[in-house]
């Protein structure tokens, strides 16, 4: 039998160690000349066995700053009715909400043809990041109604999610009409937000919600890293 | 009331080409320096003027190669039943296929379990080329089982469409138990084969189909041109 090549023997300690939950998604691994130490061989072999980890999807090597472990994808299911807390909590992962910006400001005509509104009605906006076990997988901004939904900045603030406080300003579902997906590449704002680098690939969905009335509650557009989110549509 | 910017008059110059078809989606826009000629600017005018134009989603700039007019993105239908013909058509465009590669060959393990076979079970694999209006929109591979539909391939060349060659073996419908979505960046390979710059964000798809005996009869991946065409999720 053909003898297994160092590097392969390295690649498979290493997988084995990331499987066992030594080192954890977005965990750094150690630089080249550690592993080449530990294992006593050159870098080359070691650059072979991470090259093998990377092709497995478990590691990502990201310029200048070294390889992390990778996260399993989580499922994001897509329908009628998407809830980002309930979907991550299925999932078995802790949802997270980091406010990046609250503010009301006049709708512009995109955000109040999607609404129902005239131009110029007051809106509240949310830009925040959306994280699955403290890992950030998608950039969020939420349009809201203002005259309809006075103190939604707040409920935002207080609950970190936009179904606790659509449900506190009286809203006790909502469903989305549609949503449209596409994929775009992170600009560097994105990826510094996202912790991914500049040109990681996004998919970016863009959605309106309605509650049971058939009003527009909720004008969204999410950005998802594409390595950490799997959009999923049941048939 | 403040004069109009000279960039301003260019760009709303070029929109109005675009808008009454002069340029047409595909078409390079003149050179920085032929533009900057025309109007008698420099070339940072036109610049300027150029960057308002990609900015509302107009042209793209490819390195090296220039400025080109973006096409509007077509609308793609995603849920139980999904026709690649059938929705190019009702968005009116013309759907054609190119062959690149069909052959038929042992199953892997992801495509047996895919197909409820045994790992080595023969299948049909077609790779291809969508085009709307004779421009690249996806790069699709679908497997299918060799042993239920053994002219399958033939059919596939014939007709154009899987679809058409399914229901010549005897499948009069098939619908999709689910859609898988993620975001990839675009290789060497697929870049050429539709046309776009190396990195260019792509929507990969990984979808089941199974007929109206819940038999698998196609396990598929297309990687969708993210600026070419939105996935659409009906609530």
């Amino acid at each position: 039998m053909a003898k297994t090549p160092i590097w392969k023997s390295i690649s498979t300690a290493l997988s084995g160690e990331i499987a066992a939950g030594h080192y954890r998604a977005g965990d750094k691994l150690p630089t080249e000349s550690q592993l080449a130490a530990r294992f006593s061989v050159n870098r080359h072999t070691v650059r072979r066995a991470l090259q093998a980890l990377q092709e497995q999807g478990l590691t990502q090597s990201r310029r200048g700053a070294g390889v992390f472990v990778m996260a399993e994808p989580t499922d994001y299911p897509i329908g009628r009715r998407v809830r980002f807390h309930q979907s991550l909590q299925a999932a078995g992962r802790m949802a997270t909400k980091k406010v990046l910006n609250l503010q009301t400001r006049p709708s512009d005509q995109a955000e109040a043809e999607a609404l129902g509104l005239v131009k110029g009605d007051s809106v509240h906006v949310y830009e925040g990041v959306s994280m699955a076990d403290h890992v950030p997988v998608a950039l969020a901004r939420a349009v809201f109604p203002a005259m309809r939904f006075p103190t939604l900045p707040e409920n935002l603030v207080n609950f970190g999610s936009i179904t606790e406080a659509l449900a506190a300003e009286g809203v006790a579902d909502y469903t989305r009409t549609s949503t449209r997906i596409t994929a775009v590449i992170a600009d560097a704002t994105q990826a510094s937000q996202l912790n991914i680098t500049e040109g990681a690939p996004l998919l970016r969905t863009k959605a309106i919600s309605v509650d049971d009335q058939g009003h527009t509650v909720e004008y969204g557009h999410t950005w998802f890293v594409g390595d950490r989110m799997t959009l999923v549509v049941e048939g």
